[in-house]
């Protein structure tokens, strides 16, 4: 994930990014996962550069992580890269056994 | 139900699972009931794991139990093996003798 | 109507009961009317039997009653036999002579 | 039921009658069914009065009766009365033991 | 009602009338009822005038008339009036007793 | 419009009645007017017996009445007649001249 | 209204054309009417241009003219100039004294 | 499954069964199965008994079996017991490894 | 627009391929116009190659076209490129001057 | 993939399967497509099983396949495999450059 200079620090405003093609591995079973991803942020002094963020959820393909962590980390990188104001993200996976699971975290 | 390891614990997030195949048995004619089960949570040192969490619920396919009473056991079950910081468990039972139930408990 | 032991009496939780099927008589006319019965409430010792208010229900179907009444009557009889915490009552009665009614009453 | 003269013999033309407040008892437990009722037919000679409909789908109120066999004694008394060109009668019955039926019959 | 020529008579073509307003009285209860007129022709020499049909429709505010004969008589005066090359009306009537009555009649 | 005695005078609780069948003439040109009349109240000593609230609003069908003050009148009726704790009257009027208009009026 | 040369004289090809903001005045009241208008057509030599078409449809803004005959008028006139080897033109006249209309017409 | 006697047996007329609370268990892994089971048929000499339907459903709760076998068994099993003119059985499987299957069978 | 070898040249089968960003400017006015391009057909012995195609469609961005125009040159150079069994082309364009156009070409 | 005996080859049924879940690497660029693919077919003396149909279609994952390409392979190893009466297969996927792309292929 990479970052780009916001050109409008001043302004407050929002930037909500949809990636409904995130997959990742089961770390039990090796089986893939699927989730769409939703990330609301305002930007400080930086913006997510997209190519890169796509790039970045496609390093997750083959990766055995739990939804709960995926989550989290796409969250902790976001953080790390972008820096800012404040951001939000929710995973919305697909059924599993009969179970669909949704995460949501945000900073601060 | 087993647990893992939240790795966030600092995070104050939240985490909703759907399980809309959940059924069990009405005590008093032994017929079978269905419901859809929702579990909204904070976790804290703890995350269910979602596999154990359908075989648990799985393990009420055989059980005589009311509506009322599955739901807040659900909800204790939840609470003594993951420890949330909050949690909220709904249950939307099908339509029997043209009457439709919903459960709602939460802790704390 | 009849009720069982609440096994949570030190939860605060909340039970919705949907009855579309509900019928009675019109004092005036003697024709049926009919009505879909919502009931929210929170139990304190004790929880309604399902089956008991389903047959209760059954009750009004050759009764002349009318629409205020029949809501406030439930309502009496269910804190009569259910000493709930809370509960709210709503009838939602069928179009007659092109005019439709809703009844709400609650406790306390 | 009753019957008026059809003041428009010599037109085909067609008249949907919907009743939605169908009820009867099952004849084996003796509890209320609820269904919608829906009549289609070409009038011959005669028209059906809608208030005796009215009524003589009242009277299946206290009767114990099959949904099959409703919906074609309906079928049989409507065409003994009104003697129609042609008629279809269908029962969309509520859930029972999480089962719903619909009866469709017509004439000739 | 009454008639304008039709400037374009030797065109088939086709007009849709929609009127949610009509109200008539029930011949038994004196009562008000309720219906949606469509009406759906084909011109020939003439086409209907809108205004003057809105005051025939209105005509039938204090008249006592079954659902199937207004339809029909509409039908009647609409050939009378216009001479259509094709014409269909079709009345839904509201709610009465529980019971909505659709009437659909044509020419030729 | 008459009332019944309110079994239930110590008891607060809310009636909602729709009434989409109102028609009433307007006074300028003396064409029909049509609206849906809702009246929601709590009553006190008195509820409103409906089927005679259904014969009065019939009672508008042949009078010259603005959209304004139909509904204003309606409501000094509903009060001198029921005396309700309190009540508020919505007119929704169907299009004319392109324009459609809501009056809505309480007490107290 | 104005053609352009089709191109594609050889090429069996349709075109849909939809003003929504089409505005004449009633030849009655001078009261202004409002229509969506619809052209469906098959082009032969020439296509019509759809600036001068929105400036033709702009020119019955100050007409007096019946819903009938303002469809059978553009059909004429997008005959004459565009000679296209088919054509339907549907209006959709808003609701006026509680009444809509929808005039349809075609060639050849 | 049992079977009833058809009392209109001259009569061609048809039933449909929706039951979507319809669960096995998967031969392979032994973990439940959902479904939506529907019964379209045209009676002969008897009709199914809806409670003996609903118990035999009941009786494929656990037992393990391949969906499509399934539908074909309770295909079978309802041609021997009611032998009906004609029947179509559709099952409608919930997804399973992110994978949802239907299955449609028919006599004759 | 590119094209790749059909590997499957012995099968009938349809390839559907929408594209709702195509952008052209007016010929007479220099203004931007928006539509949504989809392209339906079976290949021979070629299919397009998509990402030429998405540069094809790309090629229109600063070009004064008609819309008319824009779909058949789009269908002649797909038919030059992929010589299709069959092909149809339909361009849905946004509103302009508060008119909307679809034009719609195929081959053969 | 692999198949089982169909217990039912005398009967001509019909099996749908949808999988939504699939995703496969685009030759030119090795980027991630996703796509929905639907199989429905009528099976012969074997049908699909359905976990090892899931592993096959897991299989494509690290796969470079044009679209056309992938979904003619899977049709051509579904036809070896299950050697079905007749089968068609959809693959809808999802949107690349601007541009969606379906892709239907059937058997015989």
């Amino acid at each position: 994930m990479e970052k780009l200079p916001n050109k409008y620090p001043d302004r407050h405003y929002e930037i909500v990014i949809q990636a409904p093609e995130f997959t990742c591995l089961c770390p039990m079973t090796s089986q893939p996962d699927f989730a769409e991803i939703t990330i609301t942020y305002v930007p400080d002094q930086f913006i997510v550069e997209l190519k890169s963020l796509k790039l970045y959820l496609h390093g997750y393909r083959d990766r055995g992580i739990f939804h709960e962590e995926a989550v989290n980390a796409i969250l902790d990188d976001f953080i790390a890269t972008v820096s800012p104001r404040r951001v939000e993200i929710v995973g919305r996976f697909n059924v599993r056994g009969g179970i669909t699971t949704t995460v949501k975290a945000s900073y601060p």
